[in-house]
């Protein structure tokens, strides 16, 4: 979905590029329950909701600036199964039901806290969460490894034509890390006979 | 969906970082019809398939060793609303129901033609073409030019974690354009008020 | 050599990653004569002129602002090696000394000529192109293929660092092909033993 | 200068470019002292002791594979500016005459210490380190944050082309981060007038 259909006001958001990867990455189930913490624009709980058509998405944010935009998109594009959660996390995720799956938007320097509760919630969640600090990466690997999750870590970096004179210059967009781990054994993983 | 769920042999595949911002780029309605021209492994057909509960994929491929790994991707996933089409483009498209998306996965030599071909069939399709080679890219940006299509081009390059002694080493991937043009107007462009 | 210890007004500069690969690409020896043509705020004439102890640099450009430019970064580094020549490309530089390395920093729309040019000067010319469009792309790799000329090509994207809040956030650069061909046999290329 | 001048044997190597981008990252004037801390096959060494007319490279490695291939490199290039030190860091560095400069270029598990000592002996010494793990990343941040050093980190990801039936396809390499700290206060960082 593009940028340019979301309502942003001036929260960051998520390019476009970024959400597709990391909405792939968190192999939704149409009956999946999608934790979206740091839900910002709410635009990844949106492109989420398309695919959860039995399933809800929880979209967790502090900033009362954010927690407008997501209300408008979530009015924009008709999203019933988008519940919006004003609080910050982990608190504010407690008396949620419990997800298969969860977004990290955001660093949030609560990240090892948040994990805890996420496993304590559902051992077998499957999180995918966008990281663009270093120190926020440091964080992550961290808390990883202390819990001995195996993660898959994707460097992503992207640039967008734009056109000058007829000639298509490419624009460099910022990297992201895409790092996801769990999930329930896939269905497809076993070998084809 | 994950690269390794597909059954691939030797055949080149589109890598899901890639095949999910492509079929992301394509903006399918459930009820689309699809071609997939040069489908390969049919990795980008099966993933566009799931999107179109009440639409059509055509995946079509000329090397018969790459049709019959789309047969058996096609029956490992149960995708019965994808239809195999053996040959080469464009001659073999002719038949087709006419297409509302299309995506472009290999280096044709024809892509002139088939450009030609897809606008005549509908010139409102909406086309997603993946290019590797410098080649490729010099010739699409000229059938482009010569139509005054203004098109959006993205160039993509990922790295993916291998673990070695206990530290994650980002290994490179081969850099993608992503190049997409066309489309009805999106009823989620207009401003919201 | 950092970007901000150049003076640099409104003309694009490359960014020093960027033009340290380029000039480690010329192959530059001690008494090589380089034409940077298109030479924008001098910033390769000056760092490849440190190189050349008994060569010369040709700086030729043809925006006077950009002439300013390179005549104060010549002063600030005292590099009595670098002429500057005011005019456009083939045109001004047919008088010039014939050359041994080329840069070519700006698409110029008149990439045939030069090459042709260069060549005509110094069969063994070895020449460095720094390319940012992709029409650009494609026009110096119609020029290479018509003579039959194999050339490396390299891209690169970069990101720097931004602290903010305590955080390293990565800032996308935007990418560049960076394209070399020709130059004499290196003493090195051959085997050792 | 290129990969393919090098003796390499099996011994993991810089890749040229980014050789290139560390070596101008390090600001070496012709009289340095440069330590170059876990030197490969010696190919940073080689290259920066050009630079040296009248100053000096350590190459300190535990390996002694490796050792030879340095060895080989600084006969096959005449660099006779080259010591060889054999030995781990911190300790093999001991007795060495204070650097101005210093480059990591592996992973070694003693990062801290080698900082530490780097700074003991000369506290405005010049340091480049190239990281490809991101535990190392995360070792080296915290080095940094802990000495409350500002340092630029640049990551950078290139892609080279490969001629595949007259068709250029560009091959990705793997990311690296190149990060830089102190150093004298440069002569050309003061505003010109």
């Amino acid at each position: 979905m593009r940028d340019e259909w979301m309502i942003r006001g001036r929260v960051p958001m998520t390019k476009e590029e970024v959400r597709a990867v990391s909405v792939s990455k968190l192999e939704l189930s149409p009956d999946s329950v999608l934790w979206d913490i740091g839900a910002g624009t709410g635009s990844v709980s949106v492109e989420a909701s398309f695919f959860l058509t039995e399933g809800q998405v929880f979209a967790v944010e502090k900033k009362p600036e954010a927690l407008e935009l997501i209300e408008k998109n979530k009015e924009k594009f008709g999203r019933e199964n988008i519940t919006v959660v004003a609080g910050e996390a982990p608190q504010a995720l407690e008396g949620l039901p419990a997800p298969t799956h969860a977004f990290l938007g955001g660093a949030s320097g609560h990240m090892d806290e948040i994990i805890g509760l996420l496993l304590r919630k559902n051992k077998k969640v499957r999180v995918t969460a966008n990281i663009i600090s270093l120190e926020s990466l440091s964080e992550l690997l961290a808390c990883l490894k202390k819990r001995q999750i195996e993660a898959e870590i994707v460097s992503m970096q992207t640039a967008r034509s734009r056109l000058a004179a007829g000639h298509h210059l490419m624009m460099g967009q910022n990297p992201v890390y895409i790092i996801s781990f769990g999930g329930e054994e896939s269905p497809w993983a076993e070998e084809y006979s």
